[in-house]
């Protein structure tokens, strides 16, 4: 084995060209065992195998700084800079982390999670750089998706003058499903057009050829040759931004990816290298669907075939009902930013292909266009991930809820993601979208309350937000129900309230049967409702508890939690109360599983017991 | 007058062409008046005067839909659009506002104010045109600075199949200030390069004129003449995106303008007309001075002498600050995103032009470059307005705080900006930023407490926020600090407690003379730090009162009120007290003075001292 030999980038560099196939090799066996069983991401990191190999041979990592955007694809990364031996916790609770992270190795320069930041954060190194005098050279390692992102361009319009920066476009046509847009048909053009290069080359030879015939012809071609230097030859896309190209390039040749990258280094200026990569390289099932295996929870190497959950999740759930509403109007229209996939939506754009629109990485766009179609009269239902929406909290704000459009946005993986992590867990929604004035706030905990939840949505005049988590609907049935509540009784004089909403709410449901057990009678009050949030109505069902907690499963300040007890001291329902809050205090939790998560964070049902247990013995005490 | 008898764009069709020089000149008049007298936008409604006929006399408002980027330019429309006489009460309380808006005219398609909207929301609307079989062409009149901004590009992305689009490139080289970057240098070289469009005729010409000597040439002359075709022509910046593009022509020609747009709207597919305007056209000072002129609070006409404040403001005290402190501290960077006079930084970019980055308007991108540049252990300092700081709210999150990277913003413009009205209001970062973990967040109220936040910001280990409003310092001198608030009493012992921050906290101070006068003692708390709230020190303050009402000059849900009563609900002290929020709810306030505005949200001096006085009462009555 060659690969466990590595233990930094030093170690990569003293190896003889000779040995680097099977290095390749070695590495995307280590990628296809511990992708199998932990799950993560793998199609994107098989295809940049020999490109992380010749950056880490070309460069000199971490006084160079390598950023990965996105940084799904930085697996061959950890495992050629130090990480081998903690690659088997890959996602794990404790374990490493599925994307680059500062705090885990010096040659992680810059974290990632969501798309199209890299090239901005490498134009900050560089310029720090620049002004300290150091020679150090800054990656950044961009997929093609990543371009229908507008960071990218507000990034690429400040490069021209960081000297240093070099931006290598990994083009393979994919960023999870496959992209979309005109920049990607430009790409698409550029790929395919080997024609392009000789053209170049030809017509320089061509112009120099031409038999001089007239003094006014000569004057013409000169003018013609000079113009064509200054501004035909400068049309490429990004030397349009006033950036060197080089490519497109065969991005899975190591040693040609090696000799271009010398030269982009030899430059000195800021440059682009252009090379197009096969997504799911050198894995049979991969290469043939790179967007299952974009990201999976595990699969069986010999067979690949890829573990699903059986339960049917509330993306699904998601899929079916628009589907079924937008059979029966034709106002419907369903937006993707690139997820068509993971939002549930892949029957909508089978069936309803003229109004379904994947935008690319494009949130911000998605919801500005989705206002446009709301003030045509269309009903825009825009389903995205709880922590991408984050991106055009903005332009909800401003161009939805200012102006009272009509549009539905969908909340996916709203709450803890597992094994993800920091970057893409959807804790902060509750908070940022309950403050902004106008807004319909749902969150439905099973698929019978998201169905009437989504057809209220439906019949709504202004914006409308439905959130759910990224598992299945809850199995508690609660015994009653006021608006925009349900709730059910532990016990006949409940003592405590538990509060919670969502996903979460299971665990309140949970700990009310621990309390049970050991004597504390309580009530759960599960909210569907968080903007109107029914805080009348809770007042009523806790006026006889001398213990209130809510639990909530996302940040503390600004969320649901703090509003109820503020509503509540308004409304001087407080006295003598208990008041709790267990929620995600001022952290950003890390990766692992849920329910490590939950435990971790005090969420779990038998934390939620206890503290509700300890405070009642206070409140025995007291009395 | 012509300008007064034209109550729609039916009026302005109905013109000869021989009447509109003298329209123009009507139109450029009236702007002047009003301008000077309300304040508002200035240069650019000068530089859009025949561009705004010309699309009113091509196209059918509201039928067809006309669409401004920003809106600050919109004044023509609106002068043109049935808003003549209500035009001298433009962003006036009660008035027509100084962007366009849904719910003013039917003319007004799409609400902006802030920028690189426009083509989303063109591109959602021409989708629900063609979805519905509707003819109506949508136009969406966007400058250059825009294209700073990367929504800009993800709306490019998803544009080439949507027929009967028009983007108007309204180039003026300026947005606010000077534009920055890639590409206004490219938007450069095509408009100084009449030899470009000379060129590819010329060469059409050329390729035709060429003497067919020998086979080989014949054929070499084909292919180029076939690629050239395919691949040169198609090289234009816009038609990469798989656009028509149109230009460049001048903006201020109005006939050819007609000419053009009438080429555009026959072509029927989604086309970019790029016009070049003189911004302030028509009015010596403006040409002069666009960045003076581009957004005033009045100015004499004759002389061009524009209206100060007298007053030194928070922006002014920054950027003094600043300099003073980058003087000593070479690590220092300031970074603003297209306002560097708004924000104060004019003065640095002239002193430390190598540490000052003008990056447009990108403020995703400012913040994420300023991630990279504090990963290098540089302090970078974004001062922002704080209603475009939303923009950014997920790369704060995701890469300053996440990370915990030593990043300062200062956000300017924090609570009501007064006549920009409800785009503009700074009333919403107290809640979207106190929600996000790792950040030390202040609201210093005069001058000496911000030099002291800067500077412990400067000292900091993670991200800090500094909040100001637009106005100059508080001359209140509260008796006694604690650590991250100040505090003074009116009256031996208080019953009554006002908690407020920043500029609000005068009104507070205010009320609470008015209620001495009327014989209610209270105590008024000043905080200064959000987060950390010193909510532990405002308990002790509150002990001994039976009020405590808390007074923002932002939204309430998610707010620092909700969140101090949160604290004290958890912590056990608001048995038996009488608990007020006063805070902007679940709306979006108007525009008009901030006088005008506190007083209709309730939050004047009067309005908090008789709040508190009638809680006295019903207090007392209790007693």
């Amino acid at each position: 084995m060659i690969l466990e030999t590595i233990n930094s980038p030093k170690d990569l560099k003293a190896l003889s060209e000779d040995q680097l196939p099977a290095l390749s090799a070695e590495i995307r066996q280590k990628l296809l065992e511990t992708v199998s069983k932990n799950g993560g991401h793998l199609a994107s990191n098989l295809c940049v195998v020999e490109l992380t190999v010749a950056l880490h041979r070309v460069f000199d990592s971490p006084n160079d700084s390598i950023i990965f955007d996105v940084g799904h694809q930085s697996y061959v990364h950890k495992l050629l800079t130090g990480r081998y031996n903690e690659f088997s916790g890959l996602r794990k609770f404790g374990g490493i982390s599925g994307f680059p992270k500062r705090s885990e190795s010096e040659h992680d320069p810059f974290g990632a999670g969501h798309s199209s930041t890299s090239i901005s954060a490498a134009a900050g190194i560089a310029a720090a750089n620049l002004l300290c005098g150091s020679k150090a050279y800054t990656v950044a390692v961009v997929g093609d998706g990543a371009f229908t992102g507008g960071m990218i361009y507000e990034a690429l319009n400040n490069c021209a003058d960081k000297d240093r920066l070099i931006i290598v476009l990994n083009d393979n046509d994919m960023s999870i499903s496959p992209n979309v847009g005109g920049m990607s048909r430009y790409f698409s053009k550029v790929r395919s057009s080997a024609k392009y290069f000789r053209f170049k080359n030809g017509t320089k030879r061509f112009f120099a050829s031409i038999p001089l015939i007239g003094n006014g012809l000569i004057k013409c071609a000169r003018a013609v040759k000079n113009s064509f230097k200054k501004i035909v030859l400068s049309q490429n896309f990004f030397e349009q931004f006033g950036l060197s190209y080089y490519g497109p390039l065969n991005g899975n040749d190591e040693k040609h990816l090696e000799r271009v990258l010398n030269e982009a280094k030899d430059d000195g200026k800021c440059s682009v290298v252009h090379i197009c990569t096969t997504k799911g390289k050198g894995y049979e099932p991969a290469e043939k669907r790179p967007d299952i295996f974009h990201g999976v929870s595990g699969f069986d190497i010999e067979s690949g075939v890829v573990k699903n959950g059986s339960a049917e999740s509330f993306s699904e759930r998601f899929g079916k009902t628009v589907c079924d509403r937008a059979e029966k109007n034709e106002k419907i229209i369903a937006i993707t930013a690139a997820m068509p996939d993971g939002t549930g939506l892949t029957e909508f754009s089978e069936r309803f292909p003229e109004r379904f629109f994947d935008v690319g990485i494009a949130e911000e766009h998605a919801v500005t266009f989705a206002c446009g179609l709301a003030a045509k009269g269309y009903i825009p239902v825009f389903a995205v991930y709880s922590t991408f929406m984050q991106r055009a909290f903005d332009q909800f704000l401003h161009d939805a809820a200012l102006q009272g459009l009509h549009v539905i946005i969908t909340l996916d993986r709203a709450g803890l993601v597992g094994a993800d992590g920091a970057t893409h867990h959807g804790i902060f929604d509750a908070a940022y979208i309950s403050e902004i004035p106008n807004v319909d706030f749902y969150a439905p905990a099973d698929f019978a309350e998201f169905e009437k939840c989504f057809d209220k949505a439906l019949e709504a005049s202004g914006p409308v937000v439905i959130r759910y988590a990224k598992s299945g609907e809850s199995n508690e049935k609660p015994n009653h129900a006021l608006d925009g509540l349900k709730y059910s009784d532990f016990g006949a004089s409940p003592k405590a309230a538990i509060i919670s909403y969502g996903r979460l709410a299971d665990n309140a449901f949970e700990a009310a049967r621990i309390l049970n057990g050991r004597g504390i009678e309580s009530r759960v009050i599960r909210l569907n409702s968080l903007s109107p949030l029914p805080s009348q109505s809770v007042f009523d069902l806790v006026k006889e508890t001398d213990i209130i907690l809510f639990a909530e499963e996302g940040i503390k300040n600004g969320g649901i939690a703090q509003r109820f007890f503020a509503d509540a001291a308004e409304a001087g329902i407080l006295n003598e109360k208990h008041c709790i809050i267990k929620a995600i205090d001022s952290e950003f939790p890390t990766h692992g599983s849920n329910e490590q998560l939950f435990e971790a964070l005090g969420l779990s049902a038998e934390a939620i017991a206890e503290t509700v247990f300890q405070a009642a013995r206070v409140k025995n005490h007291e009395a």
